[in-house]
This record gives C-alpha cells, sequence and structure tokens, in this order.
C-alpha cells in the first residue's frame, strides 16, 4: 500500500503543542542508556488506549486504564528496564510515577498515562523517579522526541519514530509517534509500547473507534515471536492545537484522520518487525484473493509466524513447503489446491508454487532474492477480492542469544 | 506419573506375529541412511489411526485414510527423505508403495498404510521402491524394529522405541511403538510420525476409541515449534496373536489396553521432546490444581510453546515472568494471584513465584537447578483438583541452524 500523507521530522512531538524528554534516571545500570520518556501536552486531550489481552498485566495497565476512564489525558510516562508487573507493590509505584509528574508538571496526575517495559517480576522502587523527576521535567522540549523514543527501548536497537502532516477541515495537522519492541511480540492488543500524538481536534470517542480499527490491521498482525506481554499499550493523545473543527463523527474528516492513524501505525510495524529480536529481515506476508477479510489476516499471519519459515528465510532457503504447511494449519477456510505463492524482494519475484503444487524454479536467483534484506511473501488465494499483510522477522542465532540470557 | 507396566526390548515387534525392516532405498542420497521402513503383521489385524489436522494434508494420509476406512490393515511402509506432499503425482507414488508392498509380501494392497516424512513439494518418484522392494521385504525380521526406528528419522539425533508388557484375561501381552520427530511438531493430531503394534486382540472401534482418547493426553500434548505438520499420523495394529478375549467394549480390559497404550505413546512423546531439533534439553512443564482439564492443558502448553521462556531454559536462566506470561495469554481462564511456580530438575526444587508474585530466591541454586537437562515447570493453580503435562524443549541455536538450511 502506497503511502498517502508526506512523512515529516520530529516524531511523537511533531504536533504542536507537545514536549518530550528523555532521560537516565537510575532504573538501569547502564548510565549511558536513557530510562524514563515524558511526553506533556500543553492542554487537555482527548485519549484513547488498546491494551494488552493478556490475563496477566502489569501494574501501569490498570493505574493508566483507570486515568484514561474519562476520555482524557494530558501526559505519558514510561520506564524501561523493569515491567512493574507480578509485583506486590506495583500499584503504588505506578500511582507515585503519576503523582510525582504531576508535582513537577503541573499535570493533574489523574491525567498521566503510565507505562513500564521490561523484565516481569523484579522488584521495583519510586526512588530513581524521586530523584531525577525535576531534572526528566526540566529537559521537556518540542524537539525532544528522540530521547523519548530513546529511553523507551529495551532489547531494540534502533530508536523508532516516524510523523507524518495531513489535513482537516483546511488546517494542516501533524501526527506523530514512537514505539519499542522487539520481543515478546505477538499483539492481541497491543504487545509493545506505542505512544502517538497528535494536534488534530477529535473527540475521545472518535480517537478510540479509529485507534481500535487501525490496531486490529496494523499492531495485531505484527508478530515477532507469539508471545503476548504483559505490559503493553497504544495511547494516543489529541490535543486539538491545529484548529480543525473537532471530529465527532465518522464522515471524511474522520476518514482522513483515521487513514493518518494507520500509516503512522503501519510504519512502526515494518519498524519494530524489521528490528526483532536478533532479526537480520524483515518478512512480510502479503495475502491477496481472500474470500472474506478474516481469512486474509488469519492466513497472513500465520504465515510470519511460523519458526520454521522464519529460520528459512535467516538460511535464504526457498522453503516454500513451509509457506503451505501454515497456510493449511492457519485454521482459515483455504481451497489449497487454488493457491499460488511467490517469494518477492527488492531485486526479483520467484514464483514457487501454482495451484497447490511446486513448480520449477532457479535456486540460485532464489538465493539471490531471498538475500536482501526485506522478503515478502506474495499469497495469491484465487477465492476472492479481500487481502491482508502481516509483518514479522527472521529467526536466528541471535533471538536465541538475546532471550538465553536476557535478565541476568 | 509413575509408569504402570515393565518396559521390554524389541520396539516395534515386541508384540507377536510381527516382522519389520529399514534400508536404504535411494531416496536419501546418502547410502548410509536407511530410508525406508517396512512393517509386517502375519495376520490381518485391527487398525486405527489419527491424523494431523493441517488442511495441507500429504498424499500417504489420502491414501492411508482409504485403506483402513474399514477398520484394518496388515503392513506399515513409510519412506523418509521426501514428504510426498503437493506433487502433482502424489497419490500414485502413494499407491504405487502399497502395490509394491503386496508385490513382495503378499498383504493386500488395501491392507497397506502409508506414510513419507521429509521436505515438503519436491518431485518424488517410485524408482527407489522398484528397485528395493524385494531387498527390503526379504530383510523383513522379528528383530528389526531398531532398523525400521532408523528409517523413519530425518532430523532426529537418535531412534525412538519402546514397548511394554501387561496382561489382558490371563495373557500376557506386548506393545511397542517407534517414532520420529523432530520439527514441525505442535500436533493437532497428529504431527509426527507414530507406528504402534500390539498382539492384544481388540476391536477396530475399541482400537479407535483407545488411540483417540490417549493422543489428547500425549501426542497432543507435545510441542517443538509451534508448526503442525501436513503429513504425519499415529497408527495402530492389534493382531491378536496374544490370543486374550477380544476386547470389545469398554470395561476392565479396555482400562488396561488404554493404559499400555498411553505409556507407549507418554515415553515416545518425552523421547520426541527431548530430542527436537536442537534441543539441549527436555522442557516439561505440569500443571496441577486446575478447576477443569481444559484449563490444565492450555496452560500446560501455553507454557512449553513459549519461544521466550524455551529461550531461556537454554540459557539456564530463571526468568519465571516468562511463566507468568506464557500462563496469561494461555486463553484459560485462571486466577493470576492464586499462582505458584516452581523450577523443578533432578538436583533440586527452586519456589519462585507464590501467589501470583515474585519470591526471593538463590540465583546460583537456580543456576543449578536449571543446567539440568530435564526441567520441569510446575505450575499450581490453586482453583481445583484437574491436572496437565506437556512436553516440549528448549530452543537454541542449533535450532535455527537445522531450519536456516534443512532443504539444500
Amino acid at each position: 500500500m502506497a503511502d498517502q500523507f508526506p512523512f515529516v521530522q520530529g516524531g511523537v512531538v511533531a504536533a504542536q503543542g507537545f514536549k518530550a524528554a528523555g532521560e537516565h534516571l537510575g532504573i538501569r545500570k547502564n548510565r549511558s542508556k536513557r530510562d524514563v520518556a515524558l511526553i506533556v501536552s500543553d492542554t487537555l486531550c482527548s485519549a484513547a488506549c488498546c491494551y494488552t489481552r493478556n490475563l496477566v498485566q502489569g501494574a501501569p495497565i490498570a493505574v493508566t486504564r483507570a486515568h484514561v476512564a474519562n476520555g482524557h489525558a494530558r501526559a505519558i510516562i514510561c520506564n524501561s528496564g523493569n515491567a512493574n508487573t507480578c509485583n506486590a507493590n506495583g500499584v503504588e509505584i505506578a500511582e507515585g510515577m503519576s503523582a510525582l509528574v504531576a508535582q513537577h508538571t503541573g499535570v493533574a496526575a489523574e491525567d498521566v498515562i503510565v507505562a513500564s517495559t521490561g523484565v516481569i517480576g523484579q522488584e521495583m522502587t519510586l526512588d530513581p523517579f524521586i530523584n531525577g523527576m525535576a531534572s526528566l521535567a526540566a529537559a521537556l522540549r518540542p524537539d525532544g522526541g528522540h530521547d523519548a523514543a530513546e529511553a523507551i527501548m529495551t532489547t531494540d536497537t534502533v530508536a523508532k519514530e516516524v510523523a507524518v502532516t495531513f489535513t482537516l477541515g483546511g488546517k494542516p495537522c501533524q501526527m506523530g509517534g514512537i514505539s519499542k519492541g522487539s520481543g515478546m511480540i505477538h499483539p492481541n492488543m497491543a504487545t509493545m509500547l506505542c505512544f502517538v500524538t497528535t494536534d488534530a481536534a477529535v473527540s475521545p470517542a472518535c480517537l478510540q473507534e479509529a485507534l481500535s480499527d487501525v490496531v486490529k490491521d496494523t499492531f495485531n498482525m505484527l508478530s515477532i515471536d507469539g508471545d503476548t506481554s504483559t505490559n503493553d499499550m497504544i495511547s494516543v493523545l489529541a490535543n486539538g492545537a491545529a484548529g480543525n473543527p473537532e471530529i465527532t463523527a465518522r464522515g471524511a474528516d474522520f476518514d482522513t484522520f483515521k487513514a493518518a492513524l494507520y500509516q503512522v501505525c503501519a510504519k512502526l510495524c515494518r519498524m519494530m518487525a524489521k528490528d526483532g529480536e536478533g532479526a537480520t529481515k524483515l518478512l512480510t506476508c502479503t495475502v491477496t484473493g481472500a474470500k472474506d477479510k478474516a481469512t486474509a489476516k488469519l492466513a497472513a499471519k500465520s504465515v510470519i509466524c511460523s519458526s520454521l519459515l522464519k529460520a528459512a528465510i535467516f538460511g535464504s532457503d526457498a522453503n516454500w513447503g513451509r509457506v503451505l504447511c501454515a497456510l493449511g494449519y492457519s485454521g482459515a477456510e483455504l481451497d489449497v489446491s487454488k493457491i499460488d505463492v511467490q517469494f518477492v524482494s527488492r531485486v526479483g519475484i520467484i514464483p514457487v508454487c501454482t495451484a497447490g503444487s511446486g513448480i520449477p524454479f532457479s535456486e540460485e536467483a532464489a538465493k539471490k532474492v531471498l538475500s536482501e534484506d526485506e522478503i515478502d511473501v506474495a499469497v495469491q488465494l484465487n477465492s476472492g477480492s479481500e487481502s491482508a499483510i502481516a509483518w514479522g522477522c527472521d529467526l536466528t542465532y541471535d533471538y536465541v542469544k538475546i532471550n538465553g540470557d536476557y535478565r541476568t
């Protein structure tokens, strides 16, 4: 899908009226690693969130749910290095983080979205926040988005930020976001952290509706390792600083806003998949010709979740039987005898399967196509007109290395 | 669970009236690797099978379904090195294999169970069978079980065979089996090949009932990599040579027979999990205190399927938060605040979580417990009296290595 809106600089503070910071407050031992991000709007915002569906949920999730129940928020605080989950004092810590933000920024504590990411079940204290919140608040800047993006990273190797510009009611609007991966990712929704801000004016109900719709086609189509995490969420703040007529119902403006949100989320998904733990390649699956959307999604997601295919992609091995296998156990109703499969990358297209059976292809050419760092498995079901895309990555030695000794 | 029946030698030909062979017929290039197994009963047997639920199914599955539709069979032929799946001429090949068995053994072609395992979507010819079936049939011996076990191996590093003795109606009976893994294993049923023979007399209906029950608690609780394969099945042949009164209904004899079948299948599952692709450790999860059996099974299976936990076990890292995380997204209804977790091995027990929260433990002692080659994650749900066990393995560099370049 071609991108509809121009990308702009500024990430999570590309929108007017937002400031951000990311500093080292001491959650992590490594002093050179920023570990707390703070994002603040000049004014109260419409707020919408989607949360992990894991039954085990971090204390920050509970506190955030309560804080955004009225559809409004003004700030986001997020630490990396400790998930604040399965701790006896988790809620106390999350509420303490909110109170400290309130004390140092003037935002009401109940307007703060709280998030934590890192190891589950580790003791956590409020001390780093007590000692460091003043300097974090002092560091808030209209160009602090990149620092914030860095502060929420765990095993991520690159910071993930994106922003777009679009027009509503003749007013230029901006929307930007940051997100972190890069393991324990198999959203159902959501399984990472993502914070989006916009200066568009949109009602809380419309913001939630747009977010819930977009999440289904973006973060819920992303998988790194099949593990749905306990802590993670996507939050969107809309402060209305762009001055457009507030979006309060479906219509042309709602559609434009939702398209911008889709573009921001899809881009972040792509960045997260490519930076999946240990990944050397982005692996996407584009399913076309499905009888309905649900079939297309089930099929696409099953393919990018297959450990066997992911390992084959790492090895640049055109083992297309594993694609058929993953389609077969996807749970989707498929007519296997109609399925065509191609491996696609920047340097070429290799058809490997037609009507459910293998066809001859050059192993040498396939190796060349699969040696690129962005691989699409194009599946044509020849049974209808619906399509879907899912994002994932290859399975590598480094995934095992990172996760064999993450905690100690 | 303690083993109820004594183990005996002989594997898949421990039962009276069965012969087996395994030879190199040339499916594989490596001449030192046996690649076709043949198992034949002296007389017609009751036969039962369970098959993969993958929508993409190998041609041998279709042919076998037709051959055992009447509840009887007398021989099993299985090749490794080519899955005979997604080939235009697959059914022709599978029927040709049956016909050649008939020609050289006197078993009717429609009484032959056919199986293939290996790469999907590779061209296959009947030539190796045409040229080699005479010598394979000539090699049939009452002690040929180990050769057959070797012939069905793919990426397995050890042959898997087991046999037990038990008594029905005062008659000593034997039951033995062979199976192969060791990747693309996530049964639903079944996702590997397993062949069991017994000299007990049991009607086809009772044999199928016992098998379907046992599979739910054994092979369907086994996962190596979450990939449900296209080809695989478990077949049981019962020839009645032991002379017991035929089992034709539920009752004490049926229960004894089913217990023996459980023991054979559970032992083979354990062996397969421990020899999972690249595995260095057997990983089991024993869930107790569940409100019902379905909850216990969902919870146990989710834990042993977690890539993150599997990698942590490889690294001997007591990252129990990943256990809680996997329980939380298992789909089971759980009261997280009641969950206790312990890591258990031959050298000790490390409690790590009580009532859903972490408790202090010695990292050194945990490392020692987790450095063993058989690790159980003991999960007490404290919500009832049902239990379940699931079998898996750690996720290692070698899994990636094996599957990054399996085909070429």
